[in-house]
């Protein structure tokens, strides 16, 4: 941490700030610039992070100098990846995944009929979700606990592993029982009570990216639930909240590469929900395996104008396995290679 | 609703469309302009807003002409304004409320001396976190249940109404046994689980706009408690992500006076959580009563050096009389008086 | 400037950095943490600005100490402030300025009507702009040189010093053949031709903020006019773009506090381009005042509906002697007084 | 243009409405809804746009139909893509370009290394720039008319065709001189004067997005340079200001698609400048040619780290021909060949 005094600090100010430093066990280190002293906290990560000197008297602002996750940082596993093995599909490292199903699981017929088109495709994980998380109280929220033996019922047949999204701590239970993947939506991604006991089931995470959250905050987010034992977190970039019109949410593609520089974790795209609109789910799924992602999930239907909700982004099933290829030429370029079973 | 077809738009897709529409059982009403046909699609809400025809061929766009919340609407109430009354305190209308208290119950001593110095300064309520949401997984986590009982002893004492925030769905009954306003924080603001739960308690809720939630999305979350039978909910504008590095979050001082057109319900403005440092938050308050808000909710503590959380930005106890008299005079620009018991 | 090493960087790096900066003539001063290697560069100014060390082998990141503006710095006239005085006219420090006028010159007979209702409602200063800036080529783009004469003449009338736009540097020596302050607009803010210019005339300068631009940048603006000799510059909130769909753009109002403590020049606010929409205004007028602005600048028009632009967002000629009443009561708040002649 | 009217809009209220848009020369349509009104108002593009019934009594909003700009709309060329042929090299349609060159034209010595570099590496277009906009006013402003005869020098050479930046109308001349392309900055997206100048000349113009502008603000600053009967327009992504810290600007790689939607005009994408840092350059390079972008601009230098400016962005023009083979791969899974002489 590293204490910057304001111009014309006193001395008395400067010596209040390094006692404190030292009285929090951690060593003072001084640099007098012409202008601006600067004070070095050096110590143990918790005592640094908890001096509480922003707004003391003479003080200008603090500037941390150690991230503050560790088990999500690329520094702890010194250059290794991460690879989540789900089933057999592998995700990480030079393995691309395609995770793709409807938004909702609306009937057994709709999640059938998908999975087969995703398995047909070369798809690795079917997704689908039974609780939705809805803006309005007045929208459909999902076939609830009738939906979890239909996705089993999908993966039993196409011996697709499941995504699927869990919106309350009290159907934890229910969801582990038949996810492979337990989603968590950006609504929750600072939901700290899903986050650790998700983290204590130790079954595979996919983690949204919150519509504003930082970089920082997904991993600080993840810290939560590799903390609690389970090394399996995939980090998802989903579109944030932006100020242009045109579409719904702005789908952060530099998030690939920079996610890459500051952690082990692998990182999945969904254009999906960024773009709403069907047209441009292609181009940004291309752009994201170009950009390096090591997967995508993606809204797939039969039939996308019947739809209960999502319809005008999701693609065509009959015309998924088309899209799928070109989505793996697009992942050959960055180096990346489909891990089929 | 009305449906913009794209130029060029064939007859076939203008009837196409205007097919579904009545087979919704709603009414199409048709304009051809020179360029653009737009149909409108006249009936029930709900019928209308699941039509389904975004991204239908030859559909350029749909444009909703009803808001998406009833409940919460200014209309619904005919132009009444919802003035939440708790203990005796007015909130809303010409109501103005100071709502003050620590960031977190960090001790009996703190949480008591507090509450005096907020009863003596005039306040109405008293705020403090048993449970605190914490980006990070290593940060003090709030003394949780144990917190619970010494807010109890602050109110016995002073007869200060509290305010306390909900994080969880299985600390429900805990909290209601304690808190005269349930707040439900910026992450949460989209918890549907908790909202629903809340929404059955009948308690008071004070709910925190999401850090980049428009002001629609938040009025269709507090259509979720309202939907449950519970008509006392408090807004709480504390803040939205920017770009701008010199603060913490961008207090939206707009969403006062745009929110008394949309809605009936009071709005409540935090300060503290957006400047994140204490020389801003008198301005801030001023600004916020001025501007007509229906009260404040601001920290204080009596040794904000010393204090757990968000010291930098609490408020000196023994300077919070004069400050509470600034905002009452800011208050009365706008035509507001406190509410005293 | 601090210079943070990478987690695991080698001696030779730390060396070859401190190599560096010792090269450019300043100090190398090194702290040495448990992870991480911090090194300070102390020196003259400018020579520490440009290291061109960001991206070098073991370089994490650079944190500036240094505030990269100086005329522009609250530290640099020791915590006086500028008083910018406009034809006797105060503004800054203790004194609050109401600048009010037009959108734009549309005729002789709308800038006088204006002009006298602003006299007699006890405004500072008359606004209107000759020369519009306007998002489509096809809308009226101002009078253009017609429009100054008619400034010239309102000013005659009424005394009140006038406030209006450039755009072009071609048309610098017809404005200021009549503006008492120029006034460059958010999309000339970074126009570094027009800034250079204006900084050579020694006209006060009303510096509109950019849409986006961070008040560091903008202070930077400030220092391109203040640097070539002309110390008279009003920075000038107008808004900022937003994710927010209910209104045009989001008024940044902690940017009045937060400029306080950064620079010594006064600051305005412009609450009519973020509203967009007239019962906005006041209360945004109200919290500007409220949260120590030095002044602000609004729209206003005899009969608003006729108005060439912006129409919507004018207030009403006839009603303004008691909003402007109004602000003088919650500029008193601030503790600002107007400043008439 | 459909005007909304308020629940509760009176009869009369509508009445006024309705002679109001008929006074313009416009036909007004009415749709009846159980709550609200609508009313179409239809005619002349002009006529409907400048009704000015925003804010009148019981009007709540306005929703415009038709595109405010004309020129540059996709239906203008009725499919057709608009392909700008510069000295041979194609960009647009089916034709990828890669444009690069140094930050800016430091030494005779540096743009012609960079230029034999792009050159050998297959790139089609030479950028650099002799005037530099600059935040600060203390930092390297560019080498001015002295750096013109450079880039001459270089395409000599070369027969790279040029693009550079013009900043001030009294530069057109001499850029006019050596420019193939004008390139008109972020910061001058809505320099107007700049606009219709460029648009007089002819000469085609790479127009970058402003920091905060939407993509239907950038086609209107197209539409300037249209309007003036110069149709040589390409658009260019270069990132946008966003939340996120640990980047420069979100570059936006979902306007690719979106653009291509709106407009027949070539998309440009500007990976370095978002990026800030080199090894984000090549990952978002590959994305934007995979999500459909016309080209790329990108920054080289033979020695980065001696780079007076933006050193930590630029690419080492020893490895580029490496990359502009990836870029090319990327591209075509995209359907796009480079145009080479």
């Amino acid at each position: 941490m590293m204490i910057v005094m304001k111009e014309g600090a006193t001395e008395d100010q400067v010596a209040a700030v390094i006692e404190r430093v030292q009285a929090a066990g951690a060593q003072a280190h001084i640099s007098k610039g012409e202008l601006v002293t600067v004070i070095g906290a050096i110590g143990d990560r918790e005592h640094v992070a908890n001096l509480g000197l922003e707004g003391a008297p003479g003080v200008d602002h603090l500037v941390p100098i150690l991230k503050p996750y560790k088990l999500a940082s690329e520094q702890y596993k010194r250059g290794e990846r991460t690879v989540v093995e789900v089933d057999g599909r592998k995700i990480g490292g030079d393995h691309f995944a395609t995770i793709a199903g409807p938004c909702t699981v609306e009937s057994r017929e709709v999640i059938l009929d998908t999975a087969r088109a995703v398995k047909d495709a070369g798809g690795q994980l079917l997704r689908g979700g039974a609780y939705k998380p809805r803006t309005s109280p007045y929208s459909f929220q999902g076939l609830g606990d009738a939906g979890l033996p239909l996705l089993a019922e999908a993966k039993a047949e196409t011996g697709l592993p499941i995504v699927t999204e869990l919106m309350d701590v009290r159907d934890l239970d229910a969801v582990v029982g038949v996810a492979d993947v337990i989603q968590l939506g950006a609504r929750n991604m600072q939901n700290y009570t899903l986050l650790t006991e998700v983290g204590r089931t130790g079954v595979p995470v996919l983690l949204k990216r919150g519509l504003s959250a930082t970089l920082e905050e997904l991993l600080m987010a993840a810290e939560y639930v590799l903390k609690e034992g389970n090394p399996s977190v995939l980090l998802c970039e989903r579109g944030v909240r932006a100020f242009e019109p045109s579409y719904r949410f702005a789908l952060d593609l530099m998030a690939v590469p920079v996610l890459r520089e500051l952690t082990h974790l692998p990182v999945i795209v969904d254009p999906s929900h960024a773009a709403g609109k069907r047209s441009l789910v292609e181009p940004l799924s291309l752009a994201a395996a170009a950009a390096g992602a090591d997967g995508i999930i993606v809204e797939v239907h039969p039939q996308p104008e019947e739809a209960i909700c999502d319809g005008p982004q999701q693609l065509y099933a009959d015309r998924f396995a088309e899209y799928a290829e070109q989505v793996e030429r697009a992942a050959a370029v960055a180096g990346k290679v489909l891990s089929n079973v």
